[in-house]
C-alpha cells in the first residue's frame, strides 16, 4: 500500500466528463490498495472567466479580493470531484486551502506556502477516504484566502506530498512528460524517462512549461520522488530523480529550455561602489518584481558599470519607472531596455564533467548568425539573450547540434 | 452616525453593471457617515448553473460537497463587490461565512446559524472600511462548509445585524415591498408601509416570497428592525415593526398569503390513542421534512382518527413512503395524497380583536363556489387548503372581500 499524491490540472477537469474519467483513475487505484490524495486546479477556462469579470469592475484588480474570487475556481472543482467519486461508490472528501490550513506569507496572487497541516487528511485516509484539495489556494495567518499564482496547484500538490511524507507525487498534465525541448517548436524533441531534480529546475524555470518551479523546489527540498504523466494518454512520463547516475542515459545534455516572455533592463554608466547592485535591484525586490538573469559589465571608462537585467515582460514598465528613479538617485547616466528578446538555456549535469559545451553552442549559434546579447552560466546550466526572432531557428540548431533529435 | 446591514439579492447583483450599481448606492450611505456592512447572493443564474454541473455528476448530489460547490456563488460575488467599491475609492474587505465564523449545525443545504462572530467585522467598520459578507453560507463546528438553503441569505443579513446590534438591516430585492398579496395575481394589491412583524412571520411562511422565514424568526428573536426595499426603484419599502399599534393603517387584514407548492397527506383509520400523533410525524421529522398545516379529526366509527399534514411538494414521495411505513406499523386503514392543492391565508393583527372573520372568509370562498378541504387557525390567521385550479379566483374573492384593492 503507497500513500500517492496525484495532481490533476485545468485541461484534466475540463468538463464533465474528464471529472468522470479523473474520478475512475484515481478509484481504481484506491481499489487497489493505495492511499489516494487528489489535488486540482480549476476547470480549463474557469480562472480566465473570473479575471475578466474582475478586470470589468477595477483596474487592476484588487489582489487580495482576486484572490478570494480566484480561489472559488478550485472549490468548484473539488467539489465535483469529490462527487464523482462517490457517484463511484468511492467515499470522497473535499477540502478547500483554508480547511486543510495550507497556510501561505500575505503576498497575494503570488503567495509561498510556509506550512501544510496533514492531521485532517490523514484522518480520512485512515477511515478509507479518496481526500480532494484545492490546489493554488491557501490561508494567511490572518485568515485572508490566498492565491499562489498561476500553476500554482503543482506546488500545492508537492507541498501536500511533503507534508504526508507520500511516496510518489503525480502530476497530470497535458503532455505525456518533460522533453528535451518544446516539440512545438521542434518536432524531433524526445521524451526524457529520467531527469534531475536540479536538470528539471532549470528546465522548469527556463519555461518549459510543464511544471511550476516552485514545486519542483518544493519537490527537491522535501525530496519528494516526482512524476509527470499525461491525462489522456497511457504510459510512465517522466520521474524527476535524486540520483544522477540514472539519468539522462549518458547524455550530456537534458534539453533545451527557452523564455519567451521575457524582456531587458540596462542602466549604463554607474558609478562603480559597494553596494550598488543591492541600491538598483533593492527597489525592484521589494516591488515584488522577479528578476530573472543579472549581468553587470565594467565600461569603458573603468570608474562607471553598466548593470543589466532580465525580468517577466509584464512587469518590464513597473521595472522601468522604478530604474529611471534609481537612475537619478545614482546620477546614472543612460536607462536603456528591450521587450523583443527571448532566454535560451542548454540544460544538463553532464555539464559539470565535460568542457567545451559552452564554446560548442556559441559556435552553433554564430554560424546560423545569431548574436549572443547577454551571457550567464551555472554549474548546469548555459543561458543567452537572443533576438527574439531567432528564438525557433536557436532551439533547433542547439538541438541537433547536441545530438538530441529523436532516432 | 447609523450602523446599517444591507442585503442584495441575486437579481441585484446579477451583473457587473448592477455590481457596480449596488457599489455605488453603498459607497453614497457609508460618504454620508454611516457604517455600513453588505450581505449578497450570488449572482442570479449562478446557483443554477452549479447546480447542472451537480447533478449532471451524482443524482442526488452529496450533501456535503453540494454545500462546497454552492459556497462558490457568494464568494464570488463578495470579491466583485468589493472591487467596485475599490474602484470608486471606497475601501472595503470581503469575508466568507467561513471568515466571519457564521457557526451553523451541521444540516448540510438547510443549516441553522447558531452564533456569529462579530468581531472582525467591528475591526473593519472602525477603520472606515465597507465589509462585504457572504451569505447563505457558514461553516460547521468541525470547519465543513454549509449552506442555509435557498433565501439563506436574508437570514445571514439579520444574523449579522443581530450580531452587531445594526439599527437597521435593509433587504433589498426586485420588489419594492410587501404587498397585500401577489400583484402578478391581483393587480390591485396595495404595497404596505408597515407590517407587523407577526404579520410578516405569515405572509413569509405562507409563500409571500418577499423574505426568508427564518430570517423573520431571527428579526423577531433579536428584535432587529428589519425593512423591505427596491434594488431597482426608489422607495421606502416596508418597515417590519415590533408596534402593533402603528402597524397596518387600521385595516383588520394586513394581506392574503398563498403557497402554491403544497401537497396534502392523508392517514386514514388509525387507532386513536395517545402518542399517535407522534407516532405519525416522528419519522416525518426524522428525515427532515418540515410538516406544514397538521389537522385531526375523529372518524365516523369513533374508535380511529384520521390525521392530515401538508409538506412542501418537492418532499412529498419520500413524506409518502414514510407515511405508508408508519400506517403499516400503526395497522392504519389507508394512506391518501393529493399533490394539486394550495393553501391560502388572511393574516392580520386585526383578527385579535375583530370576531367573524373567519366566517365571513369562507362565505367570500363558497359564494365562488371554491370548496375548502382543510382549515387551521392562529390568533393572527386563518388558512384553508383548496384545489389548486381555484388559487387565482381565491385571492382575488378575499381581496376585495376584505378592502385591500387599491383606491
Amino acid at each position: 500500500m503507497a500513500l500517492i499524491v496525484q495532481k490533476y490540472g485545468g485541461t484534466s477537469v475540463g468538463s464533465v466528463e474528464r471529472i468522470e474519467a479523473v474520478a475512475a483513475k484515481v478509484a481504481e487505484r484506491r481499489a487497489a490498495g493505495d492511499q489516494m490524495v487528489v489535488v486540482v486546479s480549476a476547470m480549463s477556462g474557469e480562472t480566465d472567466r473570473l479575471l475578466n469579470l474582475a478586470r470589468a469592475i477595477q483596474q487592476p484588480p484588487s489582489p487580495r479580493e482576486l484572490d478570494v474570487l480566484l480561489a472559488t475556481g478550485e472549490q468548484v472543482t473539488i467539489a465535483l470531484l469529490s462527487m464523482a467519486l462517490e457517484a463511484l461508490g468511492c467515499p470522497a472528501r473535499s477540502y478547500t486551502g483554508a480547511q486543510v490550513q495550507v497556510l501561505t506569507d500575505s503576498a497575494h496572487n503570488k503567495a509561498r506556502i510556509r506550512d501544510i497541516d496533514g492531521e485532517r487528511v490523514r484522518t480520512d485516509l485512515s477511515a478509507g477516504r479518496v481526500v480532494v484539495v484545492a490546489g493554488f489556494q491557501g490561508i494567511d495567518e490572518h485568515g485572508n484566502i490566498t492565491t499562489l499564482g498561476r500553476g500554482g496547484s503543482d506546488t500545492s500538490a508537492v507541498a501536500m506530498a511533503a507534508a504526508l511524507k507520500a511516496d510518489e507525487c503525480q502530476i497530470y498534465t497535458d503532455v505525456d512528460g518533460v522533453y528535451t525541448t518544446d516539440p512545438r517548436i521542434e518536432p524531433r524533441a524526445r521524451r526524457l524517462a529520467r531527469i534531475t531534480f536540479e536538470e528539471m529546475l532549470e528546465m522548469a524555470s527556463l519555461g518549459s512549461k510543464v511544471l511550476q518551479i516552485r514545486s519542483v523546489e518544493f519537490a527537491g527540498k522535501y525530496r519528494v520522488p516526482l512524476r509527470v504523466l499525461s491525462s489522456f494518454t497511457a504510459g510512465e512520463g517522466t520521474l524527476i530523480t535524486f540520483d544522477e547516475d540514472a539519468s539522462v542515459e549518458e547524455a550530456k545534455i537534458a534539453g533545451i529550455a527557452f523564455a519567451r516572455d521575457e524582456a531587458k533592463l540596462t542602466i549604463l554608466g554607474v558609478p562603480d561602489q559597494p553596494g550598488v547592485a543591492h541600491r538598483i535591484l533593492g527597489p525592484i525586490a521589494d516591488a515584488n518584481i522577479e528578476v530573472d538573469m543579472i549581468v553587470q559589465n565594467i565600461a569603458a571608462d573603468h570608474k562607471t558599470t553598466d548593470f543589466t537585467f532580465t525580468v517577466q515582460r509584464g512587469e518590464y514598465e513597473r521595472a522601468l519607472q522604478l530604474l529611471k528613479q534609481t537612475a537619478a538617485t545614482l546620477q546614472a547616466r543612460e536607462v536603456q531596455g528591450d521587450l523583443n528578446i527571448v532566454k535560451l538555456s542548454l540544460v544538463g549535469v553532464g555539464m559539470r564533467s565535460h568542457a567545451g559545451i559552452a564554446s560548442k553552442m556559441f559556435a552553433a549559434l554564430a554560424q546560423e548568425g545569431i548574436n549572443i546579447r547577454m551571457i550567464s552560466t551555472s554549474e548546469i546550466k548555459i543561458s543567452v539573450v537572443i533576438d527574439e526572432k531567432y528564438l525557433e531557428l536557436g532551439v533547433r540548431t542547439l538541438h541537433e547540434a547536441f545530438g538530441l533529435d529523436v532516432g
